[in-house]
């Protein structure tokens, strides 16, 4: 492989937020029994299939993942975000996602709308292009679905 | 093909809500430029390739939903629904999809959290799985997707 | 029995609003087993000991029951209805109520005021001569007791 | 009569809450004529019809109602109650009721549906088994008659 | 008449919506005593005047109104829309309009400004070109000369 | 002085709420340092010289409150009350003054609406004649002389 | 013409509020091209055809407003009112409305519904006839047109 | 009378707010049928008795109000203000008494906590020793009282 | 022990609000299984230990606790409270702890932050030192270590 | 000094709203001891520094405020604006701004957000360029600066 | 001492949310004089009396607070939180401690229901074992001990 | 340059809060065209000639910002800080900065009033000397006019 070709793959970051690291040991009525690195791997074994470069950060820090957004201008396509608890909570997260203005898509383990009130509102949808919830670890290889197919219809598009 | 594999093929009630029968004519700065047809035909191919039964009803008219999904509880497995306007309104509607007691896929074409206050409420939220939203049209083939994984592990759950 | 009888007996418009066509099927953890056919004949027993006509109609579409009670204008004395949900989403329910200007009572089934908080407002309340809820199937009978004895109260007055 | 008959007889207590003393004289045109005599001697009446045994207690003292409540665990099958403006109020009223964990049926006068704001919540209905409203007095009779139905399926179910 | 002349003539469809049937008959205190054909008579007399074609629809039907205004599209050069309930409620209403995209116009036979507070919210009114209220069945007759008024300006600025 | 006399004197129930015994002892910065005998004496002094009778009655209970105003419907000709804390709370005061139909004058000691919110809204003003707070203890001998104003305004008017 | 003559034609106070004398200069994407002249001409002229007299006020003074509407007392029969900002804020003009007790016409120029949340209350509407919204400067003609159609029904009542 | 001797009476500004000037002729099922001229008449009969000095402003203009309060600095001992609808929305007349610190005692006409939702706030209460309200044109007098009496206490603390 | 002894002792009011004197029989998966008489029995062995006097009143009537409050100015040094369901609805008893002015510690027995939504707000809150809540029958045992540690502290202080 | 010269000397017009001529005297301990001659004087000498031509108005008046930004339309480059308690009452002012569409500079002596919850909200602050508060009567100064630099970034755009 | 012993002793995570190392310089008149190490000291030395092990953090940081929730799972027996500002503001917080499924006690210094409003609702609460607040740094010793009592009672149960 | 001159010089923290990081990159059209650098030089550049030492620090992270304020304490005079996202969403950085106890300015480069609704609300401005808002880079440049200002003034009112 050279590097003409690296360039045409598409790269995704994956963003996944406070708390997920607990996958499988917390809650798994909520949010069921798979690890963060089993869906990491049905991350990767997806994005390989589809000639995409993933690079995956997890982190219970609000800072780490603006800073994450930020270092992903000026190499990635897209935004993969599953923001946990900030979804709710952090204008800024939603400020970095706006800054960078790379295509996002928010996904969620459980179907929040069917949770506590706080969590019905989602401050960074607004800036996403889309959202999925409710089909547990599935979401990730749906918004990833998603997310290349948002891409590629831009990319046709500039070309 | 004889009656016992047609039991075996999976059967999924599509319903589209009201003002989805204008899609392409209708503002499509903000919902595309597809047909609903044309999405009836992606949805239709997709069933095709993967052994499953489309039924596909849209109207104006809450009763008419209602109706279809009551009619649907001897026959699918499973419901895709945009309730369009509904969403947000018709708790009579969210009754009937608890009612029946069948997995249903909410959908919608434009991305509802970045519209209008009173868009941002989903009345049928808590009574689907998941909600799938800001993809345009492909919302429908992703929403299928997921239904169906979700109908497949059910089914082995069952076996 | 002759016309003049017939004149003279009270006659009722029964009203079921959307999904009550599913009951026994339904959640029977919150509205029980009993089928719609059997609260009509429980009705029908009733106002058969008691010389009342009953009209039943149940519908799923909010327009058929405005249509039913405006129908009712001509014929009945009395309406005995459970609008279901569109007890709290209907302002054009209340208004059919309002304008035909019969004495009429509302039903529910379950204890609305102890399920989600958009089911504890009722449009048609303060339009209606009274309300019972959370006797189950028995309500459609206490209603009907209830709705005679005021609509007896009326004849008497007028005579 | 002998004491295990007695011991079968269903028992009731009925509460009048505050200012339901002053029924008769006071406002008229929302509570009727009848006085509060008048309607214990309806409710001993339809009571000894159907061989059940009443307690009728009215305060305008929330304290004494609790008290009743209370005093009712070792004697009482049900409570029926009009708790009158402690209805909108009283916390505690609620938690007694819940407390002693007896069927109790909530009744008004008036269709509180239709007055002031302040009078539309219930706090006590979410611990009743149903209400009935609207009707003026006639309410207790069918509150009675409610209660004295739950009452029944609940000894059948027992036995 | 030929078809030229036709085509050149002003085409409007004119909406009434639930209850309005009952106009005449229904708490005239609010509404007044003109029935619903009185007022299509009046502005089918307007219309002829000033060579204007109208088709009149009234239903209790949210869906028949609906596909009513989807069904102008190709006839009609506007709308004029007495909502009744519908008005504050239903938000498909709303989008068929703004899908339609052809002038419209809002009447009341009330001031709702002056009713209770669940009438004072318009979901219409933002997609409308103007609202007229409080004058009786006169604004049926001022909305349409206002709405003609429109549409005279649009086509002399597209000619 | 006879019986006759008697009669025609004013009589004038006087109503203390929760905590008013206190005065004096209770927060002076807000209260002031007068006791409640200090003003019960300063009224009765009044009084007398209007050849008015007084029948003071202070209590913490609620319930004693109704009672008092209940049986102030055989004796009394109008009611000066300072609600204290029930002011904000309590609907039955409120039932128990609009169920006597006697003219009320309400006062505070202090100018609630400079103080915590709560403390804004009045329950019992809207079935009051009238309200006059701020002024500390002076409130009560203006309100006394506003009360027989009316009173006095209703008797000439009776004859 | 004679004094009789002059009695008999109808008097009608139009005022402008405040900011409508920048008309022509003001955000024209909002309120159009015409200048307030412009408006008042096609006021006097549309007057003129029907025998009506017209006195003309505008201010950007509350006060100024409320001095025009009392002198309309003994010299009016009717008012078309533009309150403009006021609507939304000025209870003062409200009273000063009802206080004068004469039909009154609101009308904005632009579609106040589809502006900020602040515009969409209008105090005064509850104590007007009518409102007229959403025409630009058409909406004074249609105004006056309602208006004069109200005050020659209360003259023909009145005779 | 020498200079000292007038230093020596109290000075008192009376305020009458917006429409006041239509007292007798405006609502007077709410305002009651004396003018305003009886009113200053009967306040200027009371004052002359106590050997106080009154100067009466009325405005419908919220910034003469507030000139006559600046103005009050350097005269008055008081203020005796109705501020009218202008209670309700100007915080300017609340700085404007604020800013000149001195004793001011706020009067209304009705008892407003029985009106309007929007008339139950006074933004000026807070900055007023007291308010009276409920008993007609009594309370101007009343208020003067109270004024009187509070500017009494001053004076003695301050000697 | 002689007076000076007793004199130094701390002595404590505690008081049990509306339905506590039910612990045991009440709801025990949010209370609890002890019983009232059991809690006393642990906070006078504690109070024993420490020698400090307890005077213990349970009462369902708002009106005795308060009584009871004020009784304690000139016997207690501070005061145990678990007001139960007046804790938030009563501003008379939050005005008798204000107005005795005794140290005072709010317990709860269940965590009321986890539970209704109206339990949320505590009305006494503001006026006790500090609150425990959630250790069940404990809250009560630790409450009394708190208290007493701030009447200690305050004593050393005054010394 | 020639007409060219003053043409192209920048003009500003400076406006205090209700209740700061009062500054020096009204409560200095939130508003400073500077009397509003002192201010202006500031800020003229600020201004002859800069070659700036200003236009000062106080007013306690609104009419006054708003015809004051009319009459700037053809005289001012921009508006430096403390609008006193207008600024969050007054809508017609916010009209009056966008109206004359010059770049305004809105300043206010205390920190309005650590004050009242109802001087939290600036009405007028979207329709400026920016806000200066809480620096006392330097703000005056800042917001010349501010406005000055706007101003002249403006014109050198235009050049 | 043995491994075994060390397995049986309760091990404790003592947590110190934001600003909370500005203990003693920080506003002294809210939290008090100790400063940080004070607090750990009495906490160390508490437990040192009861054999319990601690491990103590505090950290301006919440993503570090979460890390060591997380970090508790595989060592700590229990967690004693004060959350500082977080407390109203960290849905990420709550999950962290609901995740780990540990029972945890809330601390507070200061009474937070007597504070700013937006200090009353705690986030974390409802997934705490209970909260204690109001006795300054002593709710660290008393939420010990309750944390302390929590965990005996568990482990005797498990035993 | 000896120590005691460094002593005399003014010292200033700078923080910069999430995001600020992408000037120049992030919505240009909000937020203008300078990056983060050219603003630090031209701040850079004005404390040269004032002789004030700045210590300049931007984060992304929350508690970064925190900690940057608390080593403040011994270091500098005061702060300006424009803390983004965080001004709406941290109570933690609000507490920070009272606990300090420092003058700081909040500035925010566009006017955050004529934005979304969620940032309208500043935690962090009651406890802030003075905000500047809506002059893009330039507000940074006039909040150290204003810092310094206020500092210098404390400075001279402590000697």
């Amino acid at each position: 492989m050279n590097d003409t070709q690296t360039e045409q793959k598409l790269k995704v970051l994956v963003l996944h937020g406070p708390n997920l690291n607990l996958l499988g040991r917390r809650e798994p009525e909520i949010y069921g029994n798979m690890t963060l690195s089993d869906i990491d791997a049905a991350l990767n074994e997806q994005a390989a299939k589809h000639d995409i470069i993933l690079r995956i950060v997890q982190s219970n820090h609000e800072g780490v993942l603006i800073d994450a957004i930020h270092a992903a201008i000026d190499w990635a396509d897209g935004i993969l975000i599953n923001a946990g608890a900030f979804t709710h909570t952090s204008i800024a997260l939603r400020d970095a996602l706006a800054g960078v203005n790379l295509p996002a898509v928010e996904v969620h383990l459980s179907n929040i709308c069917a949770r506590e009130a706080f969590r019905h509102r989602s401050l960074i949808a607004p800036v996403c292009v889309g959202q999925i919830s409710g089909f547990g670890w599935r979401n990730y290889l749906l918004g990833l679905t998603a997310l290349v197919d948002v891409l590629s219809t831009h990319k046709e598009e500039e070309e």
